[in-house]
């Protein structure tokens, strides 16, 4: 069985889009637009039968974690409020695409953060999701600010109620910052990177695991710059007398959203096996056909296939086992 | 020969950081404080030969390209005389290492960047450094703010009478962040390698090699994530109708400031022998040693001379071949 622990709705229904624009020309009348859209089976099941569910047939994916759009979240538009109905609006998307193909999806949801707001104030949304919505459950933005970076790290007690309520309902988050306002950072090649390295740093510095050690997190894009600068980071946690990231990896996965061979073959040489989930992030950051290949850029079951260092069982682990572990509502919505 | 492209005089005499000290102070109470330290030959003689100079001896190195402590330049730090000050006397004391080991340093300049300044005002000194005290020559930091991203990115125009003085002088630049004041960030651990990451994603989305087909700049700390998301990158430049990466390489190199044997492996896979220069940034981000190999972390000669994808020839041209080509200016300062 093979699951994919890191897709986006990035076909939305136009209703959905539509809500959003109205959503916004309202705020900025100051008026807030509570979730309004609809969108037909027909529209729905279209759109994910010619791009998700065709590729995922014809790579031979079983299962797709399946969560909005990153780069849609866009926790930095309005406020709270614009922030809890985009986000009420975009899980439940989810859910019709997970309620249409319950064998194909499984969801995770979106939070309703907003920069400067207590986490505290997603709890609600992550609750409904994970018990109303089954979903399994969530991403988390390190960075509401969207590119500024303007909010506290992921360690700080900031952060604890909704760290509180994960471990509670026994689910992880995927750290998964969204778009970039910021023209620094273009959003998929530079922010993205650069949040799963930030973040991943953050954990060495701190001792959030101390406190929460049944929290799993879950660092996509196979851990931004990390496993390539797996020595600066082991270095640095000795210097600075940090416990060794093999501890981190207690609770620190890294999903193989990486669209090449030797980043795959380095990730799978210095991460051990029981910390990858498979994951291809479609329809996603990169859309084309690598010419050096002939295949997609973002078929990565072909780079997990064809690594070396891995043998039969640790292939399997990465392809399903670990996610049933990591994600252990999966098993209510999966059958191996 | 081997030359290190990457270290900083991170054993700066007393009297320099003194210096900074009450210049801060004096910036404080609203005055500037023109360069005004002093330190003993000796003292000078004494922190270079029981540190770099040690190093490069134990490990075999000939040359290092040696700049001011990056994390020191801290240009968000008071106005433009604060940097320009501050810039003059990290130059200068970079000349005094220089000229006491002539046969072991060649200088490489900080320049007096101040956030929303223009970095026409880098140039005199710029010019300073290479005519006066012949370094070969500089350090760009593509953040001023340290931390904040608040100016444009290295492909605006804003950046461009700095440019037009580095091609007149046949001079590259590194492009290195300095230190983050951004709690989100920490500096050698996230601020560094997300600052290289932006960098080359900024090259990839515009043209600025087009209007300086002469202009040379170095990625350090191995490029950052670049080379492990290398399918990644390659796929973001074709989805995005842009030049193919081959085209970047004919002005943009690599360091291999990467602290483990897989990762330069990946590295020397992925990226062109003749596109990457060695160095091992002493004494500098991570100084222990690799419970692993039993060697330092950042004694990077070793993978190089490990690593297997190398023959002879472009061992040699990463050791100083490229040095020579990259840095012309090092003829006049190096006997082959």
């Amino acid at each position: 069985m093979i699951i994919d622990c890191h897709g986006h709705y990035t076909t939305e229904p136009r209703g959905l889009l539509d809500y959003r624009k109205r959503q916004t020309a309202a705020f900025a009348e100051g008026r807030a637009l509570a979730p309004d859209f609809t969108a037909g089976d027909d529209e729905i099941r279209e759109a994910i039968e010619k791009n998700q569910l065709r590729i995922q047939r014809e790579r031979g994916v079983d299962v797709t974690l399946f969560s909005p759009r990153a780069g849609g979240m866009a926790h930095h538009v309005g406020d709270e409020t614009t922030s809890r109905d985009w986000t009420r609006a975009c899980n439940d998307a989810i859910h019709r695409v997970c309620t249409l193909f319950p064998r194909n999806f499984v969801g995770v949801c979106q939070l309703p953060q907003s920069p400067g707001v207590s986490p505290a104030s997603c709890v609600p949304e992550l609750v409904r999701c994970v018990e109303e919505l089954g979903f399994v459950p969530s991403n988390l933005n390190p960075d509401p600010s969207d590119g500024y970076w303007t909010g506290p790290p992921i360690t700080d007690r900031h952060w604890y109620p909704l760290y509180e309520k994960l471990v509670e309902l026994d689910v992880p988050a995927m750290v998964h910052v969204s778009t970039s306002c910021n023209p620094n950072f273009h959003h998929t090649g530079a922010h993205y990177i650069n949040g799963d390295t930030t973040a991943f740093m953050q954990l060495i510095t701190a001792d959030l695991f101390r406190d929460f050690p049944a929290l799993r997190l879950i660092i996509p894009h196979g851990g931004g710059a990390v496993p390539y600068h797996w020595g600066r980071y082991r270095g640095l946690a000795q210097d600075m007398k940090r416990p060794p990231l093999t501890e981190l990896l207690k609770n620190v996965y890294f999903d193989t959203c990486v669209y090449h061979q030797p980043g795959i073959d380095l990730l799978l040489k210095v991460i051990p096996a029981a910390n990858v989930l498979f994951a291809s992030e479609i329809v996603g950051a990169v859309k084309g056909i690598d010419p050096e290949t002939g295949h997609n850029f973002d078929d990565t079951k072909r780079y997990v296939e064809n690594a070396a260092a891995l043998d039969a069982e640790q292939r399997a682990r990465i392809f399903s086992g670990n996610a049933f572990r990591v994600y252990p509502r999966l098993k209510t919505r999966v059958t191996r």
